[in-house]
């Protein structure tokens, strides 16, 4: 089903019925609804990365709550791809146009641009639960030192990039550094992280995911991070939580391009969301 | 940078230089190119699953093979999400639009339709790679017996659609059962597989790697499959082998959605590419 034709506003209040986390994700998140799919936000410095540009982690963020507000349903799995970047102050138009609607789940893509210019697009699905239908975990979680037990964390920058205070999304989230209680797999990573003030949605999941290309960089002895070419997340149940223990697996890197995954788990132990992520590996040292 | 409008045809061997897979990978899936990058193919039988409709792999094979004629590079990522189906004889339009034309990556998006439809939207990055550019495995691959030593096997179905021949995909691929030679983690899957008479190229790599819900059901202790929402993957360096081993890593199911990935390996012990897949499980019993 495709969405209404952009000359026809609908009321996205009685057009679709919202998510419980719609209004909080948007909030914080800046996004405006205009009806019919159409969004927008204002980029803002907790919204970019050090230089002051568009952060991976807000697209996938943006997409997956304008998903949500477009479908009424949680969303399941989002791919964001970034084809070009924004600035602070730039007013990014999101249009999220539904292409099936089925009795559960939605299939659903998601244009951003900037004077006409697509600056990510997202491919998302949305789903409300099958009553009875298969629920479980299928993997451990890392036995690390608990968040009060962690200490704070800086991702690693080049030195003439990193500021002295928190800047960019680094105003928004709170990384710890977790020590290991167990013997983990050769390369994984894990920290604790929340973002201010929020619970772990699948829109804040997907802004707290965006860290894997420092892995990749450590697991192969190097300082270093990377430009996204994509972020994905797939998107467990939901729980009452802010703090998230994000699980860093690096796989690999090829000729400059690295890939790996991003586990998130609750303090509870439950496992909220996978992310994946492809990027041109960028190193500091 | 965008494609051509569609009404200029442009000669893709004269446009854009091919991969040096492309001609094999094109002949297989019988996609012909129609310049613009413009791309279209007959659905027959080998590229169906049991019940005759569109194979989820069919079309991640076919979005990376659009997206790498469409650059001249080799895929290094791509995300597929299907929206409709299709059937035997039907013939499904690509156009692959290039959204981004960096140094070394490019950025695509591949939309297939039929009659005006949307059947599968692909996003999508190719790359040449950077000289010295970062390179390494980050993850051991698992010890299982050689394919010479594995069992034939067969995806599990309900009795009533899994024909007593092979049908549909399994015409085109063969799969074996592997035996671990080590304790691995829990819910883990391992097949050797190939596409007869194909080399382990990215598109038939995307081909091989739609098998995760078979995992997690079986993770579950469950027999089952999934219907899936999208087929994910992320490329690594070229092999010439056609032998992969599939080894399927289950994440979680909640309310009737399952997530997990395949990490396809060479014999020779090389990561090839790393698949991810979100499903609405089916279960056969």
């Amino acid at each position: 089903m495709a969405h209404g034709p952009p000359d026809v506003p609908t009321d996205p209040g009685t057009a679709t019925p919202d998510v419980e986390h719609g209004p909080a994700d948007r909030d914080l998140l800046g996004l405006e609804l205009h009806g019919g799919g159409r969004s927008s936000f204002v980029l803002t410095s907790p919204l970019t990365r050090f230089d002051g540009k568009l952060y991976g982690g807000t697209a996938i963020a943006v997409a997956i709550a304008a998903a949500e507000a477009a479908t009424g349903r949680r969303a399941r799995w989002c791919t964001t791809q970034f084809t070009a970047s924004a600035d602070i102050g730039d007013v990014i138009a999101c249009d999220a146009e539904v292409l099936a609607h089925g009795r559960r789940a939605s299939q659903v893509r998601v244009t951003a641009t900037l004077g006409g210019r697509t600056v990510f697009s997202a491919l998302a699905a949305t789903a409300d639960p099958k009553p009875g239908g298969l629920t479980g975990t299928y993997r451990p979680m890392p036995q690390v030192t608990s968040f009060e037990d962690s200490e704070p964390y800086r991702v690693p920058a080049p030195a003439e990039v990193l500021p002295d205070e928190p800047s960019g999304f680094e105003q928004l989230i709170e990384i710890r550094t977790s020590r290991p209680l167990e013997k983990g797999p050769p390369g994984r990573m894990v920290f604790w992280t929340r973002a201010r003030g929020a619970m772990a949605t699948p829109a804040v999941l997907g802004f707290l995911a965006d860290m894997v290309p420092v892995s990749i960089a450590r697991a192969a002895g190097r300082a270093g991070g990377g430009m996204s070419l994509d972020n994905t997340l797939r998107i467990g149940p939901p729980a009452a939580t802010d703090w998230v223990l994000a699980e860093l697996e690096p796989h690999l890197a090829t000729g400059g391009i690295g890939h790996g995954a991003a586990y998130l788990w609750s303090a509870e132990g439950g496992l909220l969301a996978v992310g994946s992520q492809t990027s041109s590996m960028l190193l500091f040292d």
